[in-house]
């Protein structure tokens, strides 16, 4: 197998989030589901905009936020995603590379504006999701870099890229190439609605290999194998994956392979400011981890510590240096 | 005396704060004055955003700032300010119009893009900022709205407009405006480099009466009148205006009339995480006061504890409901 530049590099949607406190009210009044991303076209975006309070813009999107999770740790981590050459296109472009992941695609000239995703955070800490795609629609297999890809240990790819059109076809391009270098694919479900659109093909990918490793939550979990039972979802997913993590919120989560089921507690922390990216940096430091090779157990730990740093402010991307974070928690990484 | 619409009408810089944390080296290495404003222009502005870490984009502008809280406080509020129809400029008007506060200054659609300020965070809590002026540097007499004007209670300028060409000639128009329809017109001197750029000048309008208050912290004091000597400043102006607040950060502050000083203190904080807008929102807190009539020194406790909040978080608007801050604390607006 040849050496590697890249311990991650991440695909996914290319989002600023815009980010504003609210009351539930507003949500039942927009009539959003609560702690769910919903897809919205441009004049919804507008009407949304419009009616929501004083906000923030960070850079956001779920796979990039991994990928400035990885780097926060230390790792060597790439992104692939597209971008519009607009104010927001070079906000998110900025970020990416300011937290030192290596971010190359090119931004479109035309079409569409950058994505961005209306992030509406209640009282409880909870975060509803609202998509305006734009230029992330555009991400196009040609947006590929081949030797990127056949240059990094793990591949890393969000269930939120099956939404738009060409994007999936850019992903199982990535994919053939990263098995093609005897590299490793993993899958987040991504939402529990993104998994009620594209259950079939989601669960193709898993069930042919296409996929190695794949993170999902509880509700993403029931709704893959559309069961209300959780260790009938698990034990399915043991069987139709080599390994997975299932993530519990508070109750932390089970690292599950064939033979096994392994349950980590969630690290403990004072309240939930805003979850947006919990599951992301969660992934950040389990995919660390195995870059490592540390054992499941202790890369899940990584996940668990880098997760509970994302929900304690406003934003999904850290806010301190999370490699100095896990030293200090005892990490030799 | 007609009527009024308005409690506080605030003319400023219209301007997205692009926030992140640095160390004070960076400073250093970028020949930046720490707590201070530069101005820069676009090469320079390209150059530090490439050089600055991962930041947040949150509107922002110091008279901006300074209106928003007087809306969060509860009271009736407008803005003029120079924007571009740009993703910038749509993200400053949002922010503002959801706040609560009347924002009608036509964007331009062509020139320079949204003003933009690069907002340097160090451990201390000390904010060091680079402007790029952009549009709000086109903030033209035409802009100046005379019947908004002659409606508000008291007129509030920043200091920092005397920076762009025309802006200044909208300043005076408007004081003239205000004072034509027996209303208050209020300046801040925004920074000590500033008054220095324009001491001469700002010394005339506070000696000929075009402005009846003035607020300053205690750099900007000893830059107006040129001297070391605190008291030799106070005395100064004293005698050059009916009233001024000098801030002095956590000693609090002194409410300064031809017969009297009183001291008032700080608002008691655990910690600054983010020292930018602490000036602008006592403003706020103080104007308030004012327009309900309260005394002096409630105006200035209102201030305080105003002021205390903003520093607690990162970004210069108020994150919580002002008002039921206020009122938890024993205010009755």
């Amino acid at each position: 197998m040849a050496s590697t530049r890249f311990d991650v590099l991440g695909i996914g949607n290319a989002i600023v989030d815009v980010i504003a406190r609210t009351e539930d009210d507003f949500l039942a009044k927009q009539k959003m589901r609560k702690g769910a991303m919903q897809l919205i076209d441009e004049a919804q975006a507008v009407g949304i905009y419009d009616a929501m309070g004083p906000a923030v813009e960070v850079s956001g999107g779920s796979a990039a936020n991994t990928i400035v999770g990885v780097a926060s740790l230390g790792g060597r981590a790439a992104f692939i995603g597209k971008i519009k050459d607009d104010d927001l296109g070079r906000v998110f472009a900025h970020d990416i590379r300011a937290a030192g992941v290596a971010f190359a695609t090119p931004p479109a000239s035309a079409g569409p504006s950058t994505a961005r995703c209306y992030v509406l955070v209640t009282p409880d800490g909870e975060r509803t999701m609202n998509t305006y795609l734009g230029a992330a629609q555009d991400l196009h297999p040609n947006d590929i870099d081949a030797d990127a890809i056949a240059a990094a240990q793990i591949i890393y790819l969000e269930g939120y890229l099956w939404d738009p059109p060409h994007a999936k076809e850019a992903f199982l391009k990535a994919a053939k190439i990263a098995h093609g270098a005897e590299r490793d694919v993993a899958l987040t479900l991504s939402d529990a609605f993104c998994v009620g659109r594209y259950r079939a093909e989601f669960l193709d990918l898993i069930r042919t290999g296409t996929v190695d490793i794949v993170f999902a939550n509880e509700s993403e979990l029931h709704s893959l194998y559309e069961t209300a039972d959780f260790d009938t979802a698990v034990n399915a997913l043991r069987n139709d994956v080599r390994l997975a993590v299932i993530t519990r919120s508070e109750k932390g989560c089970l690292v599950v392979t064939r033979g096994e089921t392994d349950a980590i507690p969630a690290s403990p922390i004072e309240r939930v400011v805003d979850a947006t990216g919990a599951g992301d940096l969660f992934a950040a430091g389990f995919l660390v981890g195995l870059s490592r090779g540390v054992e499941y157990r202790t890369a899940a730990r990584l996940g668990a510590l880098a997760a509970a740093e994302v929900i304690q402010h406003l934003g999904a991307r850290p806010e301190t240096s999370l490699k100095d974070l896990a030293r200090d928690n005892g990490f030799d990484l």
